[in-house]
């Protein structure tokens, strides 16, 4: 009998690409603002705007969108064109209408797995955004269940593993962020494996857990998974 | 026996007031722009722009903001001053902080048909702002589920009655929109109720079905659904 009934894992820069649509965004709003700024100060600036309006307008492109919005109007003093503004909406639209391009080892891992164990999908964001992408990421089929929830924090995981009645003792979480899919995984007392992206946003960015945390494991890419919950399952 | 397993509610217009942010917010966005272009112009051009946007931003204040925005620039030839388009993002803010009003009748009837029926809250929309509003209400107590979904479509509530092993004759569904909560729910066999609201947003108009249809009823206003619930229950 396995050790786990349920395998979780969260979408964003953990099944495929996605701050690198924020990366290539936030370059064209440098080049936008260039004539006023140093590329430096608008990012910082621009962080601020999004951590600041987290409160109010959540995480997703819409909400990425209007901190744009809203930095380019305070770093122009005003004087921003409205032209200028709509190059920015349509760096939104430009992201939302991206490909869903999967990480390595991703398609042919979660086909294997699916055949042993539950999975599950839980990812944070934009809900209609996430919709679409599972969908257009030809992975849905894998999952058993598909969870979008507004926050991933130890209060949201307990909550949902109650309300799905799985013991967290029996369940795992596999993530690229310490701050929403490792820690507050941790803290419920599940299973979390940890799997570094190349650019984590600074926001999601958190101290890592003691190598040796009960439960606690890092992966290169998620095509070692596999190997690793066979460690677990037969020590 | 119940004839009913689940009652189900759809939220804004129907549990608490909603359309009337979006009016106000749409009054402020006429007054910024009244030196460009005439009320009636400014109404029509941003009705237009939102229902564009609908296939990639979605529902919710963050997509009207957006819609907003590019109207503005549109409407005004890019004329715009930077800081109306901030004060286009505070409207938009403002909605989001604004209080949650019931509608008469709703906790009192809520809080009774709790007491004799599973009852589900069905939204779509931002899942963010929705999360916030259901939370802020008073009323989360009252629903064994919350589902917020990105669309409410025959497909869509076909899935979500399957996914919850509810059959459709046992599933009744309350709300104030022809085309979101009524029309749809009918084509699957189900039970709905509408209770027409004051004002509908123009994409939600749909042709009402003959008042004979089965399983069709119309309310004045939710404190009357106890009563109706007794008539069908107790023919």
């Amino acid at each position: 009998m396995s050790n786990f009934d349920v395998i979780a894992f969260d979408a964003d820069d953990t099944l495929w690409h996605n701050e690198r649509l924020y990366t290539e965004a936030q370059a064209g709003f440098k080049r936008l603002l260039a004539q006023y700024q140093n590329p430096e100060w608008i990012a910082e600036r621009l962080y601020q705007t999004e951590v600041h309006n987290l409160e109010h307008f959540g995480y997703g492109i819409k909400a990425f969108a209007l901190s744009m919005i809203e930095t380019a109007v305070e770093l122009t003093e005003g004087r921003i064109s409205g032209w200028d503004v709509q190059a920015i909406i349509n760096l939104a639209r430009e992201m939302l209408a991206a490909d869903v391009e999967l990480l390595e080892h991703v398609a042919e891992t979660l086909d294997l797995l699916a055949k042993t164990y539950a999975l599950m999908l839980i990812t944070k964001g934009d809900l209609r955004d996430q919709e679409m992408k599972i969908a257009r990421s030809g992975l849905a089929s894998c999952f058993q269940t598909v969870e979008i929830v507004g926050d991933k924090s130890q209060e949201s995981y307990a909550a949902l593993l109650k309300r799905r009645g799985i013991e967290p003792q029996r369940f795992l979480m596999v993530g690229n962020s310490l701050r929403s899919d490792i820690l507050p995984v941790l803290a419920v007392g599940a299973w979390a494996v940890y799997i570094p992206y190349d650019s984590t946003w600074a926001h999601e960015v958190a101290e890592p857990p003691p190598p040796d945390q009960p439960g606690y494991y890092t992966l290169e890419h998620l095509g070692l998974l596999p190997a690793l919950l066979d460690q677990i399952e037969h020590p």
